[in-house]
């Protein structure tokens, strides 16, 4: 029998060169999370699947989740997002230090028809803050994106951070008269809004939402992309969400943070938002998917019969923010190529093996990266290998090193030749480190 | 409905002070396979069941995994194991360098009962050398592995990696008779042998060999941890696999790696090794649980339909390290409660917080890692939170601050106070890494 040479469809196989690609990214976002302070955490991937029915919707728990039974008879999910996870963990730790700012990076998993930036199999960056009611919470949630996205050298002009508030959605809606299963209805439609086309939208509406009055109003309103606009001021009224959106909205400006928009058709997808929400979107319209969703959610973490605490956080896709920084040539050149290996020792036989195998330990001591021979190939086939590894320097082991203990570095870019003592390689090769292509 | 607050049982969730110790571990596992040179990749969590049907046997692929059908009619497996998805991988990427040198961080399941070093989720190391069919191949696995266990200052005594050799055991049990069928459950009784007593062990293959003559030589075989002994010499009389043996322990003789030992009753669990064996144990005999196995592999890739590739390779059990660090004491103190900011900015009032936004952005751009407060607390509430999360200097932004620029550091263990400029911060900072606490 011959098996199947591919993964299933839609899962994460990356080869050294994705994965230097993929670690680029990590880096960069948990360097972003550093700087303000948010810790690492991990949750299982596997969990009762009443905790995702209890707090992600059937939709997601059910329709678009891998679920089973396991042997002994627990019915499980794969988790398709973190969130309810976070929260459990929060209600189960008795001694957390308010405010938590917790960060992590999850493989989650969605039964869905793979297509471009989805897949079935995905990391994703999380990041919350927990036990902040204030509006702070939310700017700084705002100043971490933009760090990221400055941190792939982004211009301000390719993303912007589009913002709403579901609580001044659903006082709008519930204003106009809607009762709340027709707000799920307008909910489902405005969030489908950025992903088709204008008409079809439209069209969409109309034929979800039968009575025209309310099509209507929730076509209006969530086109609205003005907070100042005399419609929605006289919709809103006095409404609190409309003056904490307000205060919101100032605040932004004073922080400088200018990619960020009201947009009053973000309402994201999760039913556990309940205040500010927001998305990262590509303004190139390449990338129609967001490269980030999150918002602030209230209620979560008392369903464990624990205090309330509220938290605002967002789930970002690894896959989405490599094809926004593809469209934008903004993953460095060479990065998937980049070998780990800092010299690559040739051994001219047999007989120098063992003084070869020594010197490569004794730099590796010293912080060296040392691929060594160990196929005993000839010489050619050895620099051949070297060289179609992209190693950047060469140093071939034979009877004259062995018994002058000095080693002749060839760098395998430039083609120069350095003689050296073995103890003087480890800072030649960090000279080289400091003078270019640290990342 | 009030939902558990706990994962389900064996499953991983780490908090920020244990994901820590994970991050230490995981930084110097990953630094050890850069200094020979190895490339990290991945493979999916979630494979189709019949590949490791094939690659793993019956018992661990059905009876100790997660399997199920998923809404597609597919068998899946969650992989219990990383191989099979290596050597699959290898053989569908056409244009690899060889020797391919790789390693991974797996979360594997297996669907067993939960005790001390065993769960039902866990992280693995993986690191294979693929396309070299010499013994130098193995030698590097164990230098590789010595180094591992030296990063974390462990005492030669303290381990030990036991090694024999599969196919040696396979001539060996041949010569003396057996079936193929008896053959396998030989090598099912010799795997357990250090795993319970010594009588009980005894009492195990006498009950699962019925030949008693059989039994017997299973029994000095396995009790066998001398290559020169005449026992041994003879019935292996002028075998490859001995003579092969034999090459390997004088090659580790000769690179000094001393904690390498024979013993003939390691034959490793999985199916698929064909060569020389090895595991890493805890010589003390608190933790019984190997850290670490691996071996030779020459016909995993084959299966896929193309070219025959060997291989050698290891899992290393992050737990099981793990619980081999905490016996002997070598998780350095202090790691889990290491807070990642490096300076806490209390505000004052609101009148200060743009302010102290402001600045701390700049202190982020300078690769300071600062948390701010957002909680609008009082002063003495935004110290003690500060303090609780072992923040290491903490700074008061106050009218005086915002008026004269000059800010007052407070370094959080010794106490004393420093005065300086805004722009001096990321130096004083940088000095205190410098002169102690960096990891």
């Amino acid at each position: 029998m011959t098996l199947s040479r591919q993964p299933l469809k839609g899962m994460r196989q990356l080869a050294p060169g994705k994965k230097r690609i993929e670690d680029y990214i990590i880096k960069r976002l948990r360097e972003a999370g550093v700087a303000y302070g948010f810790e690492e955490y991990e949750t299982p991937v596997l969990e009762p699947l009443e905790l995702f029915l209890a707090k992600s919707g059937n939709e997601l728990a059910v329709d678009q989740s891998y679920n089973f039974t396991d042997k002994g008879g627990r019915q499980l999910i794969m988790r398709p997002e973190l969130t309810p996870s976070l929260a459990r963990m929060v209600a189960s730790s008795g001694e957390l230090i308010y405010p938590v700012k917790w960060m992590s990076f999850p493989v989650c998993y969605r039964y869905e028809r793979p297509q471009r930036g989805r897949v079935r199999e995905f990391m994703q960056f999380n990041l919350d803050i927990l036990g902040v009611d204030g509006l702070e919470a939310e700017l700084e949630v705002f100043l971490v994106l933009r760090r990221i996205v400055n941190s792939f050298n982004a211009s301000p002009g390719q993303y912007i951070i589009r913002y709403s508030s579901r609580r001044l959605a659903s006082e709008i809606l519930e204003n106009c008269g809607m009762t709340e299963e027709e707000m799920t209805q307008a909910f489902a439609v405005i969030d489908k809004k950025d992903k088709i086309e204008p008409d079809e939208w439209v069209e969409l509406v109309r034929k979800t939402i039968w009575d025209k009055h309310n099509a209507d109003k929730i076509i209006s309103f969530a086109s609205c992309s003005d907070l100042d606009a005399p419609w929605l001021a006289e919709v809103a009224g006095d409404s609190k969400a409309y003056s904490e959106i307000l205060r919101f909205s100032e605040m932004l400006k004073d922080a400088g943070i200018s990619e960020a928009q009201f947009e009053a058709s973000v309402v994201r997808g999760l039913d556990y938002y309940t205040g500010i929400v927001f998305e990262v979107m590509d303004t190139g319209g390449k990338n129609r998917r967001a490269i980030c969703g999150g918002g602030r959610y209230d209620n979560l973490v008392s369903m464990f019969g624990g205090q309330r605490v509220s938290g605002v956080g967002f789930g970002l896709g690894l896959l989405t923010l490599q094809l926004f920084l593809e469209t934008y040539e903004l993953i460095p050149f060479g990065i998937s190529g980049k070998h780990p290996a800092d010299i690559f020792l040739a051994v001219y036989s047999d007989e120098e093996r063992l003084f070869a195998v020594n010197l490569a330990e004794k730099l590796r001591d010293f912080g060296v990266a040392v691929e060594i021979d160990i196929t005993g190939k000839n010489l050619s086939k050895q620099v051949r290998i070297a060289d179609k590894k992209s190693i950047g320097y060469i140093a071939v082991i034979g009877p004259e090193e062995v018994a002058s203990g000095r080693i002749t570095l060839k760098n395998m870019t430039s083609g120069t030749e350095t003689e050296c003592e073995v103890s003087e390689i480890p800072l030649i090769l960090e000279d080289r480190t400091l003078s270019g292509e640290a990342n």
